[in-house]
């Protein structure tokens, strides 16, 4: 089971890792399939994780209790909470996301580190957002710190992962606007009109957008930065900055 | 210097720890003192850490130079830059603050994770705040954690520490608004006016904001989640979502 913290082996098994309370709740909550639930009631810090195991069972898990010391030594967490899941990876094509209207999704291109792309997906869930698109991924969706940082968001808002080329075909077929964040551009964010369908579009802090992604562009913004000591903002900060705006404008 | 990883040799020292090319520049940048400059070429990653190296040597830094397996042990990250300072820590009192016209400052009580308030104090510098003040903290600021997510930025803005009470009193004595940020405050964020002089003030994810800064709120307003399946957001992403709230207003 260890082995399903390196990538290559969560690519050949097609399975990943769930550790903690609310993370497997949400899978559950999700349908997401769960091969094994490992549980170690001495860890445990609430009264509901049996509970967990018990539902886990029923969806189809082989259930395994383990002792304090190899539990600690399978979790990834410095204070495991007791349960971990082995899960099946499930779709991520964009062809099972669908879109509310008016549309909102969240682009994300290149991001490389697991706990910024786990943090955007929290911020797009609680915007409300149809989806998150992973465009050209450096970073596997399954990466345990994705789970953990997203605190399981992940089960819930949908997620695509594609190519940039594919991304942008498909955003384009259903006719949202698509808005990339970037340093150069002279419209400030909140002038950018979100009320109608949108595909907000945020690269990695190093490398920016792809030329591809630069070339779809129906409109660039900025975030300004009246500071100006700062190179840039985080990737994830800059994306729920932006997601924020849509709420707004479509609260107003 | 490994021991200035823990927080008790740091208080007792006086000393804390600045790893990377960009955080030790900005150090430099802001006149903090650095006591040591352990440095190894053959993990330089570009060609001016050797400037960097002269230059804490005019502030009156011993400089050693390691060889890459020493090095590698004593600094903390995975992919170290070659550059590790032990620097004096620098006053955080709040009577040190100055204050912009209209003011704006970023209140964070009780935040725990490290990154997390590194994250804020980038985002508070990219927004131009005047200051970050961190009120009953239970992170050290000069937690290399905090350091390395704030890119060094730490040292840029200036960041105050007091108790929650110590915070209230120097607040209201500087005539800012007080306004919080809470999931059962009644008023949009957006509706709150942030161009008079505001601070903004942010708690931890699991346990709020204290009852004193409850008291002594002139408004709250809540940062609304249409996506509803989200317990909160990331308490760093609640203050980049405000502090650019504030931006868009005082720039319209």
């Amino acid at each position: 089971m260890l082995r399903l913290r390196n990538r290559r082996e969560r690519r050949e098994t097609g399975l990943f890792l769930v550790e903690g309370f609310r993370e497997i709740r949400r899978a559950l909550d999700a349908g997401v399939g769960i091969e094994e639930m490992w549980f170690c009631p001495e860890l445990y810090l609430g009264t509901s994780e049996g509970e967990i195991v018990d539902r886990s069972a029923v969806a189809g898990a082989e259930t395994i209790q383990a002792s304090d010391a190899p539990f600690r030594r399978m979790a990834y967490r410095d204070r495991p909470e007791g349960l971990l899941a082995v899960c099946r990876q499930f779709d991520t094509s964009l062809g099972h996301i669908s879109l509310g209207e008016p549309a909102l999704v969240l682009v994300v291109e290149s991001i490389e580190k697991p706990g910024n792309l786990g943090t955007m997906i929290r911020a797009a869930g609680a915007a409300g957002a149809d989806a998150v698109v992973v465009a050209d991924p450096t970073t596997d969706v399954f990466n345990p710190n994705v789970v953990r940082s997203s605190l399981g968001t992940c089960f819930l808002v949908p997620i695509a992962v594609a190519a940039t080329d594919d991304a942008i075909g498909w955003l384009t077929s259903k006719g949202l606007r698509i808005c990339v964040a970037t340093p150069e551009a002279d419209t400030n964010h909140w002038e950018a009109p979100m009320r109608e369908p949108t595909a907000l579009v945020v690269g990695s802090e190093q490398y920016g957008l792809s030329p591809a992604f630069i070339h779809a562009t129906d409109i660039a913004v900025r975030i300004p930065m009246p500071g100006g000591v700062i190179d840039s903002l985080n990737a994830a900060t800059s994306a729920a900055i932006l997601l924020f705006e849509a709420v707004r404008q479509r609260l107003l």
